[in-house]
């Protein structure tokens, strides 16, 4: 922790910023390693300075935070004492003239009630949080890694759970279950998809029964140690159609296509643009005249499941040394089927290492 | 839905409004009764003028919400055509000049989009959404009861769970399959704190043994058809002491004291304020000479677990018919234990009507 508020310091200092009001949720986890703040409400704010940190919380968080958090001076957040005006306080106290705040993460109303304390012209908005969460330290990568290890494992429990008449909300639960009995939690409520629901990318599960032949999409992810996993699978229970197996393949070369490329630009040294990545996959699955997906290639991941950086088209973002992302292509044929297939890699010593194992080759499973 | 867009332009009118910008999640929910979009990132905005009503959202819903949500019209946000682009059109064509927006909700860099587009002067700050929710139709009531009564079986089954040895962790994880096993799920991670850990009120559960003579507090709500319950107990794994039996009664009595206040206020159809029903119960157990709680009596429920109206003592709401809010006194002794009391009310036709319905006199289970 104390490593990740050193490198805080060091880019207040570049951005010439005496300080940073930290609202973001997942920020938080970062510079504190305390995951127990609800993702309900607001519950904290931190406050890094040149010298110190503040923790802003609740009463009912005191007796968790003084124990874990003991390196930050903890404020409590109470109505005689608004932390607006403990700010100020601070402000006033170490001659803070520039303080960074996260504009995509407050709220209007908290921005106001913060100016009604503070002078507008000495709050800078910053994301320079997420920017150092961008790159993973060895440890963050191996946490990550942990948790796709274990979301691999629960895929090839979960093939072993498919029969005829299971329900894509029961296989789902089943996924789910699997990850919480392991101690770990779901880094978002796992998708399963049977035949022409598999072509929206965000199906719900729904109770209608998996029959025999069918197309099955899970797409899930694992929380372990505040670090996500995600992968998707496309399966088949029984035989795969001609069609099926075309798209299948599109997909899967389509995602070799964006490794490869990767891999060669990494080599050559040469800048990696994300946007070129996306580009590059994208554009494979058109040439094999398909529609093109309705969603981004790929997205880093960490401690949220969708962070920087964004493999998208419009991305500005450079693929580097210790980023971890996913590569996750798609062809979606509405009221057909869809085919996705998911991995997280991240790049190490010029070259990109799989985190996810799962099999890949087209499964057809045996009924 | 149609009842609640007639609502919601009614209130429009009344507030020289001619449209507004919903971005609160449970607030889309409440107005389109589609709950797939993620939490984790934003995914939709509504708008709803006089006469018609646009949903925005990603391509990758777009079959879900054609499907879901055909009252409202589609607008796909893409690169090309960000949504504040689409926005400005709407707004010239039904000559739009005060927009609602929610600034308790809205980011300060989405706000900041929002007006390369458009004129600060139009946006109009306003809540009404949430003010419509806060009193609940006699559908929604009957959601919310639904969940309570899943509650009530889910505490049946997890005392019969409680075994020398289990920990914390294990009997959440118990609750939580429970709720999710009968296709509802639940409406907050579930809290269980043995003794000590009890003294904190939003404790996350352990890998702590439970041992004989142990006090349990479980904390925990299901959501079922998009509505939440809430509901808190405290039992004894064995004997109880004489100290804790003595907190016991003294929550119970101070839960009792708001009940009974809000019946006689009622009866005398007197203005009820939230925070004089916080106030009654908090002086309660301050005038036993315990502290006082470091959280707020109650809170309303409905989509969201915590949301209006709040009982709190700064609290400028009043109770009305209709409302649904939680009443949970606690009182809690650091590096000893704690002991809350929740249940959920509606105030209906004058009085207080019990929606949480699990047994509140003190259980010392047999071990």
């Amino acid at each position: 922790m104390n490593f990740r508020l050193r490198e805080l310091r060091k880019l207040l200092a570049k951005n010439d910023l005496d300080a940073i009001l930290v609202s973001s949720l997942s920020n938080i986890v970062y510079l504190t390693n305390f995951s127990e703040f609800s993702t309900l409400d607001r519950d904290a704010y931190l406050l890094i300075t040149k010298t110190k940190q503040y923790i802003f919380t609740h009463g009912i968080y005191k007796e968790a935070v003084e124990k874990q958090v003991p390196h930050f001076e903890l404020r409590a957040i109470k109505r005689e004492t608004p932390i607006t005006k403990t700010i100020r306080t601070i402000i006033e106290e170490q001659s803070i003239t520039r303080l960074g705040f996260e504009a995509f993460d407050l709220k209007i109303t908290e921005y106001e009630q913060l100016t009604k304390q503070i002078n507008k012209k000495i709050l800078i908005p910053t994301d320079m949080v997420n920017k150092i969460r961008i790159v993973k330290s060895p440890d963050e990568t191996e946490k990550i890694h942990k948790a796709c290890a274990l979301g691999d494992k629960a895929f090839t429990f979960i093939l072993k759970k498919m029969k005829p008449g299971i329900t894509e909300k029961a296989l789902a639960f089943e996924l789910e279950f699997y990850i919480k009995n392991r101690g770990a939690d779901i880094s978002f409520p796992p998708i399963v998809a049977f035949d022409a629901n598999a072509s929206q990318p965000h199906h719900v599960p729904t109770n209608v029964k998996l029959k025999r032949n069918s197309l099955v999409l899970f797409d899930f992810g694992v929380k372990l140690d505040n670090y996500c996993s995600d992968m998707t699978r496309t399966v088949f229970f029984g035989k795969v159609t001609k069609k099926q197996k075309i798209v299948y393949n599109t997909v899967l070369a389509a995602q070799q296509q964006a490794i490869d490329f990767i891999n060669e630009e990494l080599k050559l040294k040469k800048e990696l643009k994300a946007s070129d990545v996306d580009k590059r996959a994208r554009e494979y699955t058109v040439s094999q005249e398909f529609p093109t997906m309705p969603h981004s290639l790929g997205h880093g991941i960490g401690i949220e499941v969708h962070e920087a950086p964004r493999l998208t088209s419009f991305s500005q973002e450079t693929l580097t040394e210790c980023m971890v992302f996913s590569i996750e292509p798609g062809i979606y044929l509405p009221e057909e089927f869809g085919v996705r297939i998911e991995d997280l890699f991240v790049v190490k010593n010029d070259s990109l290492v799989q985190l996810t194992n799962a099999p890949k080759k087209l499964i057809e499973l045996k009924i």
